[in-house]
């Protein structure tokens, strides 16, 4: 199916213009109490203020009316990738998670430790959910049981509770499948299942997990509760199409978390060193400023809006945003042609959770038209010039304000 | 094509949280004169006004823009069927409309009385468009000569005017096919044409419509002007997805117009029985409260608004807006965790007949932000923090403030 990333790719050209976009992560919010104002709203920011009076303002839903976006589907629709076309597989999701690297023909695949019985009859799937010091312990045994497979490398990561991850490398082999079926059972009082090949290519794969499963319970033998492994979600490395290809950009991620470094590398961005500590934001400044004249694209991630509203903190919230407000003036010193400031989804501290609620766009360039909206908040960004649109507008809007677009057609 | 509806499916989840639909048939309006009031912002709605002011408002279009959508796509867009995508037959449709239930491998065929000269040439395809008496007098004479086609049983129904329908029931045999040419020819001074079967599964059905077709000219020879008949239009059962099992729902209708019970059962819900007058909803009421805790889903449809636009009668369909206004505190009081208001298409009583304009949505929930429209008008419907959507984005926004829908992707 053609998408508008492919009319994009026609388009692009090459220009000197920088585009900054940052990314609030789970920066949407509601009120504690009907009528209310939200996190975005209670917070004081005197610069986003000043940049929004001069800026055009919109919402985005990132996947789809109503649809609660995950962070891998949330940032690729930032990024102009369909999110219900372009999917990244729990596995992959995964190892980008924890930082780990797929190449082409690796296989990742999501595991949970779980408990058997008698006769190997499952009776916990997530192992009474061990901590992640366990986690840490149990993933030790297997690493010193299984480095590899007749020869096939195995990597084997903790992840946290009863969660890990297992790759399986291809290592210049030809490249293992990702198409069989899944051992954990999702039941239980029932064996595991034997993975089963759904095509040729993911014969050697199905008889690397079998062997793994076995191993791995003979490892683990001496242990009362994890005892045993379940898998479910294979992967391969997702093929999307390149950003710098796509967009014509050379583009560098300033991110502190795996997952959105995993993310950005995935469709091709650099990523960035960043040092410092999150909170702090200063080495993710110094990041961009280090790097100012070897890219024309940085996604700029700040992570911490995200966690406080996971954690219900409303005020913790307001405190990451105005956090990020102080800081906002050593971007704009920088003078990039274009700056956006949206999220990859909301996160209200009232739900403690992702939510499905759009999230506020602001685009700054010199190409603006008058707008409405006073303030980088949820119902002010309704009033802007905008409007409500899919997060894959966004790519586009950019990429159109830094006059990086030829026309389509004559 | 993969749609909306398969990744809602993967998402929706049970939960206690009960939501009400309320469709307030062809509720969009127009002023009578260029910039005056419509019929919802001249009724007097102090309950709608206040429920309003504490809810989220948008507007939809139902099937797209500037598209009039009829009775069948508009609800189809509302329970979240791209009505492009899902289409009932016009056959299908005439019987869902009288109340007729059809069975797997039963097909329903529209038919026009036509006015035959001599050699069988249509001299009027509509037969002089007669009465709704006469149409039923036609329709008895003709059940009393084909009860059955060579075994296979025949049901006739009269619809109004020219128009009836048929039924040729499988009745436990083979399925009978829907894929035949038409017998109208579309045009005046040629003859009816011959039904040809465009499937193996359509051959007897083919044979069944030519035999109707001589049978019925048999039985109204003595007719001078409803002599012949035409057929346009077969269909056999559409199998659209279950609405249960794409939301997990269990879900009832409460609704006393045919149509609108057949439209409800197409999709799986189950079809309340309601009580008393149309016009005076408190059939409705009770029926709701009577199985409130046996469903978590109320489709519940009001017909007068449509209506009384449908007769040209602006002020009638202002008091129809005003009854349900009086109405609605009784609905609320059952405290759903969800309650949505909207349309399934305009009728302003200026057109007399369903039109284009978008609806007016209201969707109230406690997970709600500042929304700045002030009452359930077209207006004011605009500025709200829904935006302007597609009709089947109402049924994610209802599941979503339900809490009844998990994250998409990790």
């Amino acid at each position: 199916m053609s998408d508008l990333l492919d009319t994009i790719r026609d388009l692009a050209k090459k220009t000197d213009s920088k585009i900054v976009m940052v990314v609030l992560d789970g920066i949407g919010g509601l009120p504690l109490d009907p009528g209310g104002d939200t996190e975005l709203a209670t917070a004081k920011t005197p610069n986003l203020d000043a940049l929004a009076r001069d800026s055009q303002l919109g919402a985005v839903e990132l996947v789809g009316a109503g649809i609660t976006p995950g962070s891998g589907p949330g940032h690729l629709s930032l990024f102009g990738y369909d999110p219900l076309k372009y999917v990244v597989g729990r596995g992959a999701l995964s190892a980008v998670g924890i930082g780990v690297k797929l190449g082409a023909g690796d296989v990742a695949v999501r595991g949970n430790f779980a408990t058997l019985g008698k006769d190997r009859i499952v009776d916990d799937r997530r192992a009474g959910r061990p901590s992640d010091e366990k986690n840490a312990e149990i993933v030790g045994k297997l690493r010193a049981a299984i480095a590899d497979i007749d020869g096939t490398p195995v990597e084997i990561y903790t992840e946290s509770e009863h969660r890990f991850v297992v790759v399986f490398r291809a290592s210049g082999g030809p490249a293992l499948g990702a198409n069989l079926s899944d051992v954990d059972p999702q039941a239980t009082g029932v064996q595991p299942m034997t993975a089963v090949a759904h095509d040729d290519a993911s014969v050697k794969t199905a008889a690397l997990v079998n062997a793994f499963v076995t191993r791995a319970e003979a490892a683990l033998q001496g242990e009362s509760q994890v005892n045993g492994v379940l898998f479910r979600g294979y992967s391969d490395v997702p093929h999307f199409p390149s950003f710098d290809d796509a967009y014509q950009l050379r583009a560098a991620c300033i991110a502190s978390y795996p997952m959105y470094k995993g993310l950005a590398s995935l469709v091709g961005m650099d990523v960035l060193t960043v040092e410092g500590h999150e909170d702090a934001l200063d080495g993710k400044v110094q990041a961009l400023t280090d790097n100012w004249s070897k890219y024309d694209f940085f996604y700029f991630h700040v992570k911490k809006t995200d966690s406080t509203g996971e954690d219900g903190d409303f005020q913790a919230k307001v405190k990451k945003i105005e956090l990020f407000d102080q800081l906002l003036p050593q971007l704009l010193a920088l003078n990039p042609d274009v700056i956006a400031i949206v999220g990859d989804h909301s996160t209200p501290s009232k739900l403690a959770t992702h939510s499905w609620h759009p999230v506020p766009l602001l685009i700054h360039s010199q190409y603006g038209r008058k707008d409405a909206a006073a303030r980088y908040t949820e119902d002010e960004a309704l009033r802007g010039s905008l409007g409500l649109r899919r997060g894959t507008d966004v790519m586009p809007l950019l990429m159109a304000n830094a006059l990086k677009l030829n026309k389509y057609g004559a």
